[in-house]
């Protein structure tokens, strides 16, 4: 996707063939900063202090750690892939972006696990632009139909689940992206989605380089506009859906998958195959949810009206916080998948006809 | 209730007799400045800036912009009750502290006016501080109960609802306070309460001046706790409750009742007599809901780490937002209603029992 006209993945390789490119997430939209990753200790801190973030990004960036620790250290597989598989619990697709490397790397000798870990990470980070085009082409009837019935589609959509967390594409933003270039009349609700803002930063950013009408709100604010019929649609990525269908998702996504079943809002889920987890049945009782600090919820950092970057507290002094990164959405409440093979019921059912092979 | 050890309320007659003082809620936590009020356009700009806010508040300062008018134009009751009741849509507080200011005063020549205006308004100022602390001990017994059968009391609260959203002691905290005050083990989750943080500001800074333990969450996080057993009821004031029990509160509240009613946790609504509105029969579709600038939403007001207060915005350049300030909880979402007169229903029967003369 493009910034200022020019295209980008949201990670890549540089110029010099073996460092590796990422955008500093932390400081968009702000400023558009080019980080280069040189070493694994180099793309755990980028995942952990969420430089990167989005479930199939971070498994891209832990995959080209692996490739960068194979440089130097190429009989250190299991020890790094253990290191960054620590970075962050809640996400699914950094499991399953290690595993890939080291069932890919292993059995070689360490010779030829450097090479290997580039052509294996290159092939991930393809895997995900291509899953990620194709989820967009089997969301967009979703948007086509509520466009023919009704003109204008609302879509809401929490966090950013687009380019940015991807390695291209998006997930819940790729069908709304071919919409848009479809001629498609759509107007997303970007909930701001406290307390990292990436709505308000990311998704509001994504979109309006795109030039996709949005209007950013509250996260409070959801409710209400599907209970007064401004929201057709709800759209959201997600970090780990369970083999039953339940999804987790930022913190606060349960609370709209409520208020949709609650005014009869079709609730869908955009997922590419590495973010299923068959280990797992019951989503809120055995999904890890990370507790991130508290500090990110009593301080937030923007810009003053004369272009400084600043950080305020907004919490009373000497008030603490809590700060549960995710939550989980029950399959009950979702309408349904969203994947690079089709779309399905999120149900056991729904998800073994997509995935026969992994059942 | 106290500042520093300082007992206050959150309006009151300055010593010279005449004019009122109020402290400005766009300043606290991090500045305790209080504000003289010398006539009713003064009263006006307090409401409608957000100087105070709380429904049984902004009637007890509208109360007080009638009197001011009173003492030069006692003529004008008419027109100045109207200027006043159009500072905001959604508290029916307002209207009803009006409409109690014109009953009591059009009857008397004008001469009589101003005196009488200032008897009438401390009198809404005493009835309110009274009516929350009935409030206070009739929530109270909830609490116990839970205490009793658990030990610590989780209670989960949206935007705010104490002592400085009503002359005194607040509705949805008032039982808090007492629960304190008689040695149970409560600790509270504050909703921070996007877009103003109400809850971020007011509820952790009253609640920390009274030391109750407490964590301020996004707003986003109150679901997942639900769903872990970390919540076991949920407290919160009104703006304007039907005759059918539905309850017009703080943007986000109906979000939170949905989790409650998913997690079957006991969700109550706290009120003084002067929040029903027994006009209104459908909540979602009567009740007016104020839509304030999108500026709440993009940019926030905060404290540096070295003392500086700053605004900055957190929304990527050049997109907008909406900013919708109260939503609507149905009342089949609400457990009950905590009165001055006692807990009901949330129904038109219960409503009913407690208040006959109103029917």
């Amino acid at each position: 996707m493009k910034i200022d006209g020019i295209a980008y993945r949201s990670i890549w390789l540089d110029a010099d063939g073996w460092s590796v490119r990422i955008f500093d997430q932390t400081k968009l939209p702000w400023q558009v900063e080019k980080l280069r990753l040189t070493d694994a200790a180099q793309a755990a801190h980028a995942i952990r202090s969420m430089q990167v973030r989005g479930a199939p990004l971070i498994g891209a960036v832990a995959a080209y750690g692996v490739a960068l620790e194979m440089r130097e250290h190429p009989g250190n597989l299991a020890p790094i892939a253990a290191m960054l598989g620590e970075t962050r619990p809640t996400a699914i697709n950094l499991r399953w972006a290690l595993e890939r490397m080291v069932a890919a790397l292993a059995p070689l000798p360490e010779a030829a696990r450097a090479a290997a870990a580039y052509a294996e990470a290159a092939a991930i980070c393809d895997d995900d632009a291509e899953t990620c085009r194709l989820i967009g082409q089997h969301g967009l009837p979703l948007l086509q139909d509520i466009a023919t019935r009704k003109g204008r589609v609302n879509i809401l959509t929490h966090c950013n689940a687009g380019w940015l967390a991807t390695v291209d594409y998006g997930t819940a933003l790729s069908p709304i992206y071919q919409a848009h270039d479809a001629g498609l009349d759509v107007h997303v609700w970007v909930d701001e989605t406290r307390p990292r803002n990436q709505g308000a930063a990311l998704t509001a950013f994504e979109l309006g380089a795109h030039g996709i009408p949005h209007t950013v709100i509250a996260d409070n604010a959801g409710g209400h506009l599907m209970q007064h019929g401004e929201v057709d649609i709800v759209i959201v990525g997600t970090d780990r859906v369970t083999r039953t269908g339940d999804v987790a998702n930022k913190i606060g996504t349960y609370l709209k998958a409520l208020a949709a079943a609650d005014n009869a809002v079709p609730f869908w889920v955009a997922l590419p195959h590495s973010t299923l987890d068959m280990r797992v049945r019951d989503g809120v009782a055995e999904i890890p949810i990370e507790e991130r600090s508290g500090a990110e919820v009593t301080d937030l950092t923007g810009r003053t009206a004369d272009g400084r970057i600043e950080t305020i507290r907004v919490v009373a002094a000497g008030s603490g916080a809590a700060n549960p990164a995710f939550d989980v959405t029950p399959a009950r409440l979702v309408t349904g998948l969203i994947t690079e093979r089709g779309r399905a019921p999120a149900t056991e059912e729904g998800i073994a006809g997509l995935y026969p092979e992994k059942v």
